[in-house]
């Protein structure tokens, strides 16, 4: 399934050098101010070719509205927004049918699809589809501050309740913290490389989240996993408390809003909320499409051949990738709101 | 929700201090042979008591079938299986109800049902309802030797398809590789610890997963987030994919069945499973419950005092987490084998 | 899928003649007082033995929680209930394997399941599920008492918010409104014999339901057919309405609160309740298990064959239908608030 | 949700007087055929202005394609399919903004969605949405040609697999079998009517549908009530059946197909399709959109005033159903082909 949420549910579709990209909303409550000014914000983030080690290749990519929207507010009923693509070169692709490019999806595209799929730039497994999520994003962002707003939640950071923000960072490229440091070493090996990025939520309730396979760790490494070329979660202290001792490691409660003295819990206990900031970390993976010379088969020819690709790339996807994860945790915990509110306590 | 998967469907259900705790299958097919010794050997290898490290609590543990058996096969209807719970103290517990334990959902437990949770040894957010996921997890296993016999599944590591194995190990405690010594740190520190798990998966075809949402890496993290304890997990050379250059991570194809030269991506391109070996890692926390003193909050008289866990606890609980991590990653398996199937390729 | 509901999720399971049936729920709010005795009018009003024209089997029927209740009190976590089998006598099934009843499952269910069925009376096709119907609808019920005073509901019969009374009716049987005489029909004929149920609900509030897929006809009809032998659905004047004219059928609406002076649309107008009285009424056929003589194919010889039901029947389904259909509408409609109370309306 | 189906999963959007009308498929196998003249037939079908009793309000219904299509055949990723709304006088709506029509959702979209709801023409509460389901109905129509011609399929009728067919007819018109007759009367009264539409679905295989909540019955009556204006359905003999005795209604199985010799239970038995016809029908309530004058309550007045309908409206929308009927019976047997397929059979 190529959709995401109970509540607040969103499906994606499109294509990389297809008609469009975009999204359909089910779930978004009705009454929420939305305008496309609302979203160039985080769309102008997403873009490539306003930094080093981005892609130049660049879209417009004005939002469209095409339902669900009445005087600028959202009216209840499936909200779907479209992206046009108008700046492709499919010519890139085709020559290089037979050719599987490494790391990317197009050997297993074609096993899965039968050869039926769209080839042309990764069709549907590309990263421009994040554009989509990028957009559900501004949406879910707005909803869950007026959804805070109208709400009474609790959370362990003030007595007063605060707006939910949801922040990420490329915290770390091809190792190196700097990360200017860390894309020349990409720019000098003409390579691409990888990075670390980490999502912060602060102002969110405890309650969210369910004691077992609706962990909030569970459906938001669900989503998170839905971004191209990510290989790894990790929560609060994460991969490092498997080299923790019990008292290290465990987050003293020290108040009744639950707030903790440390946070190595990153924000979830038992699967739950727990009122304190939200804290998880990913690893991207260094961008397929290297400028270097590599082998794959060619599935004509049945040989293992050299190729290089052509088109225009990223050396590093992490440095996009801030906004993407915004977006999707931004998702799920619209979605984990809504879920959470609906369930009341009786007496 | 407390339940998984689109068509083999698990619901857990049960408290670790209440009548029993049990699983609900929708969707397993029928004709699948099924006695109670068909689960023993993981149900021991998940059981405390065997080995250093793990706590002294045992139950007998054999499964009851409740629905869905019938001459010990499977009907097709929904099957029930349960566990009682015999061995339990809940006295240990009653004393500390105003005291939440740090690392435990019992603070965000009150919180989120309103002091109406069945707190006894964590109620239902115990370790205990992993005896149900390892239940579920043998019934799945099974369905992946029954499923790839009966259809014609590809994979890339031989002409002849062979059956799909799923096998954990605990390959690091405290950061130490060498198990014993990682352990013997946690008994000197008189302390619990943190480890690394690793699951592999063989004789897995291509094909398996969606392009976004339901990515292979996103239906086993949600899977693998609803085990209690886990902190993070990594597919492939996983986060160490972050500090990597393109040329270094990318595998090169090198033959019609997709096989790698490596296998940096862990089996998984494109949220697709390429038919290579499924490997990742997770991160498991150190035992909550530690023998050393800690604190917390208690929320009767509002201070923070010191305490002490009774009960009985592993030290290292990691040790018993292979074959729960083997029974969720054959129950994501198995539902993706029944969703894939089920997609014709037409002409 | 043996699921229904989104938020109160109802997972039922168990044969006729297997160890019990049972029913496990999920998104049960925390809070809510259950005891064995809440139980007992529903499930002797679901018994055979009581009224001309049911079956003598009897079991006792006491529902057994297995998990998410604790001091008489939902958890918030899964709840199970299970109701043993006591009260079987599988011998008289067994002779008459190869000679699938008319009107019974046996012929798909052999072929569905490719002959592992349980297929003793019926296995997991049998109106013994029933009373696990029951018993969900029994928490449904409390649960839409317990919502509709927490929430602020509306509803066009009074400025003052009233409780949800859900009631069933058998309101014809063999075509006769006296029921007492139609039931004579069949004891007379010595023959099964159909019948006519009506279900009102009072006290709902207007909003529930979604414009499409989902609108409240629409989810009512799914659960209902659920049921065993249900023929039909109507809404309202249902079919009547396809003989009238618009000015006839259309309600007009006469007050703010949404009342209307007629009400022939039921309680639904474009699929979402209305604030008026919900009415529907349901279309049982004859107990397919008939005194008479019938033919049915014998797929051992081959041959179309003379039979005669043994064991014990209802000679009217339909007397023991209107708890059934009031715990399935209970469950629809607590499944419904629980969902519309979480669409926060903004600004 | 406004989404429907397990595999062959459908989202619809849009507004009446908005920017468009659309639907998104998730779950379409790849490598089915489509042109945009694949639609034309039954949009056309679906069309007013064609003939008496139906609405002058003609859109072009070109069906636009955004995603999922490549060389004129679907990818396997999601298909998005949209339908510019040009024809449009919204200002026949804006006037009678506080006077919710009888019949209509005015009232309960205005009290559901706070008065953001997209009033024109019913905004998201529209038959203009039907046009959606139509598309869908078309690709369900051919992916069950080439599902039954693929896999090997089992019914009642013939030795030989035939194709499946879906095929409803309007049966009824205010009482009448002779439909001419029936819409004279409308025509003549200067009122709407309503009528009754049967569905007839040939060269089914026996073994769709689940026992308990996914009946057959269940999924189509589920669709079928988000066609707007149906107050009823039955399957087989239907209401008629509660009429019936146990031997005139029973369906004798004559052969080992599963052929049964009279057709009362209309091809569902235990909520299981048995392989003979499928047949049902459902009820039609006259259009709420009448000539005549009316009456209902102005919420601004708060005044219980007469109006007259403004607009292009259908004297007897039953006219329109039958391929809307044929829609969403496709669209659900799609479904069940696809999740029964993957149900395989163990030794």
């Amino acid at each position: 399934m190529n959709s995401f949420g109970r509540f607040f549910r969103v499906h994606i579709f499109g294509e990389s050098h297809g008609e469009s990209v975009g999204i359909c909303i089910d779930g978004c409550p009705a009454g929420l101010s939305l305008k496309v000014d609302d979203f160039l914000t985080d769309i102008e983030r997403r873009k490539g070719g306003k930094q080093k080690g981005t892609t130049p290749r660049q879209e417009s990519d004005l939002p469209i509205f095409k339902s669900g929207i009445f005087n600028d507010t959202t009216t209840g009923a499936p909200l779907t927004i479209l992206f046009e693509n108008n700046n492709t070169r499919s010519g890139d692709y085709q020559k290089q049918r037979a050719v599987p490019r490494p790391g990317h999806a197009d050997f297993v595209a074609h096993q899965k699809f039968g050869g039926f799929e769209d080839y042309r730039g990764g069709g549907h497994f590309s990263g421009r589809l994040t554009v989509a999520l990028v957009a559900a994003g501004v949406i879910a962002k707005k909803l869950l501050q007026q959804v805070s707003e109208k709400v009474g939640i609790h959370n362990s950071n003030d007595a007063v309740r605060q707006e939910i923000s949801v922040v990420s960072h490329l915290v770390e490229i091809g190792g190196e913290k700097d990360i200017e440091k860390g894309l020349q070493r990409a720019i000098d090996a003409k390579d691409s490389i990888g990075g670390i990025v980490e999502c912060r939520v602060n102002g969110l309730p405890w309650g969210l989240g369910e004691p077992f396979f609706d962990s909030v760790e569970s459906v938001i490494s669900h989503a998170v996993f839905s971004i191209p070329a990510i290989r790894g979660i990790e929560f609060g202290t994460g991969f490092a408390a498997a080299r923790m001792f019990g008292t290290e490691h465990n987050d003293a409660i020290i108040d009744a809003s639950g707030k903790t003295r440390t946070n190595h819990a990153g924000g979830v206990v038992g699967g739950i909320s727990n009122g304190n900031e939200l804290v998880f970390r990913i690893a991207v993976k260094p961008t397929s499409s290297t400028p270097k010379e590599q082998e794959t088969l060619n599935w004509e020819t049945g040989v293992v051949e050299t190729f290089s690709v052509k088109g225009r790339h990223d050396l590093c996807i992490a440095l996009r990738v801030p906004v993407v994860l915004e977006a999707v945790t931004a998702i799920v915990l619209a979605d984990l709101m809504l879920i959470t509110q609906n369930m009341p306590r009786i007496s």
